[in-house]
């Protein structure tokens, strides 16, 4: 299956993919828009032409800034309506997407936006790797991994309204750390900042609360999934954490990528994951394949230089898998609303070009990153830029994430 | 100052408290109102008269389920209203609240809901008596505080999408538990079942993203305060909550009293919190009375049987204040939302029976809390239901929060 738009050079936005994002151009209101290539069919545009009418999708849910209305429609929906386009996008006959040109709009000529409202956002703690590597290094290197995490996907509850797209800056966060030797905290500048590389769900149905989510069922309930960076201050972190978890060394900014690629379009790429030893219990048990075989990288471009890559992994690599993270959450009956953001933790492999986090590349602090050209990091400085990026392929298939970037600027002036 | 509306019977809603929430009556739609005895302002009703010209508040604010396009308007506003009101209520001369009978709605007649739309929850962990006597059953007794707990009023985020009115039942949650002479974790209903009192921020003014708030400047961003019961299923919580903090043992529901009590109508009841030693860094210090004396108690009423008070404590005891918990969130430049909530985390005193949760009142399950009438209880049984009140009283002057109430209903059958 090919388009009659050309994506040979935005392998990306394939004929197979066609992801849901929310997009603007110059003097008019963000809106709902599917990616082909180096375009983006305009939904509200194309609906207004009257080709969509059969499948009754109500003009109201495109007249909107972010994608919740458009995806409470349900997969019913959204899948006919991917399908529809998927046909007029590659079909070589007359369609309303042929000889509409202007429901296309150029990507380059396009804003992105944050595609959802995000309710709430959890983060998980899903990569054994990495949780061995923070275990290692911060308690026990003997015994890294503490009881609970083989038995259960940990997670916790992030911070939503600080979820930005792709592109938006950073700036550098104030915080509490407390240098080892000192014996008070002091109030500064973060000088151990870090990205976390992550994929998330982005949640299509909603459960009502009381009501668990069966895990040969949790397909139904994920729309799609996102590129996220968890941007991270480690020595905030550090200090804070204990007893109730990471705060305001997470909640200055995460970034998403600003297409969601849709569980369907995924389904091409699914595999199995490792053996769970010890079994899980009965409600986190999965039939058939569990896990997505994607490959992801992460890019640090420093100011003014070229763009190095820092991490080369595979979501492949996860412990637990989306469906029991969606199972886990919800087995007390905990509610899940459309647009809310499921994350899963930090993504590393066993190797060490396949960690993802700063954290871990550096062995906290002890082991130079090299970027060529002689530069070398251990954790962010001002002005880098940090794009992660995405892709799958099964023999003539492939699609992508785009990517997900952000650049860190210095601290401002304290005003607090 | 008196009102024409007979308040002796509801003193809680006394001339002196007029707070905003959100009711429906049958037949019509949830809207903003603002409770005085045992009536209800029809905030709607009310704009429709014209009388509200002079304030300036766009009827579409009036015509909303949740309160924060009003709160949104900002305090210029909402404290104008409320004036407004006091002023028409006091007055015995003619005004518009007198010759319009119909806006003043019956409180029995009407059914109340979620005042706001809660973008995030944080839950913070403020009272040193509480935390001190969670240091002390699970850590260490002669070092109960961590290192970071008197530097930094900790905390974390919660869940916003099972935050529920007073009123709803909550069904006992399954979950993960890992008895302490198991090998392994089961998979079962929690069997310790716990509330914990506490009292949320509702955020009145949002910060944009990068910009912390000034301490000095914190009430301009708090529109006022409700009680909270933030349900706790300590098994679970205990065998998940490391390292990453609580999740599963919180999130299946958290109940708020209906009616938020402005920051404004609480001014006359703030006192000096305690002495912080060590002190506190720059950024958290703050001038002049920083805590509210607020009488909290708590009862349990089991089934079939008579409500028993088991917690009577103040909020004046709480270590941090609500300035220093909103500075310590932003200090990064995490953006708070209007609707946000930051609770205080349990509420305890000094004295066993001030001790704001079960899990404190009964020593970890040691020690039988008494009911009368022959009933105890280590934990929350079925068909329990746990009432918090709050009230204020200076002089001639009193108010209080009404009340938030929830009953326990048995687990569900599995179905997950």
């Amino acid at each position: 299956m090919d388009s009659w738009i050309d994506t040979t050079l935005t392998p990306d936005f394939s004929i197979h993919n066609l992801p849901f994002g929310i997009f603007s151009t110059i003097g008019s209101l963000p809106r709902p828009g599917v990616a082909i290539g180096d375009k983006i069919v305009d939904l509200q545009a194309l609906h207004k032409t009257g080709c969509l009418h059969h499948l009754q999708i109500p003009a109201e849910t495109l007249d909107q800034r972010v994608l919740n209305p458009l995806i409470s429609l349900g997969k019913s929906t959204t899948n006919q309506l991917r399908l529809q386009l998927q046909h007029w996008l590659s079909a070589h006959h007359d369609n309303p997407l042929r000889h509409n040109a202007h429901v296309l709009v150029n990507r380059r000529d396009a804003a992105m936006h944050l595609p959802v409202a995000v309710g709430d956002y959890t983060d998980f703690y899903a990569s054994m790797d990495h949780a061995t590597n923070v275990g290692k290094m911060f308690r026990d290197p003997d015994n890294a991994l503490l009881p609970n995490w083989k038995h259960l996907p940990v997670g916790y509850h992030g911070r939503a309204s600080s979820i930005v797209v792709s592109g938006t800056s950073i700036h550098r966060p104030y915080g509490q750390v407390k240098p080892p030797t000192a014996s008070a905290p002091v109030f500064k500048p973060s000088a151990r900042l870090d990205f976390e590389l992550e994929v998330a769900m982005v949640l299509g149905k909603e459960n009502p609360l009381g009501q668990p989510i069966d895990i040969q069922h949790s397909e139904d309930y994920i729309f799609g999934y996102v590129l996220f960076n968890d941007w991270s201050a480690r020595d905030i972190q550090a200090w804070e954490y204990v007893p109730l978890g990471p705060f305001l060394g997470k909640n200055f900014g995460s970034s998403v990528s600003p297409w969601i690629v849709t569980t369907e379009a995924l389904s091409k790429f699914k595999v199995n994951g490792q053996v769970q030893d010890p079994p899980v219990l009965p409600y986190l048990k999965e039939n058939g394949n569990t896990h997505y075989d994607i490959e992801l990288s992460v890019y640090i471009k420093p100011d003014g230089g070229r763009e190095a890559q820092v991490c080369r992994t595979n979501l492949s690599y996860m412990y637990w898998s989306p469906g029991q993270m969606l199972a886990h959450h919800t087995s007390n009956g905990c509610n899940l609303r459309v647009g809310d953001l499921l994350a899963s933790g930090t993504i590393s492999g066993p190797e060490p070009h396949q960690f993802g986090s700063m954290l871990e590349l550096s062995w906290s602090g002890s082991r130079p990153i090299d970027l060529g050209q002689g530069i070398h990091r251990h954790f962010l400085e001002d002005h880098d830029t940090v794009t992660m990026r995405g892709h799958a392929v099964q023999g003539t298939v492939s699609l992508g994430f785009g990517e997900v970037t952000g650049q860190i600027l210095p601290s401002l002036p304290w005003r607090g």
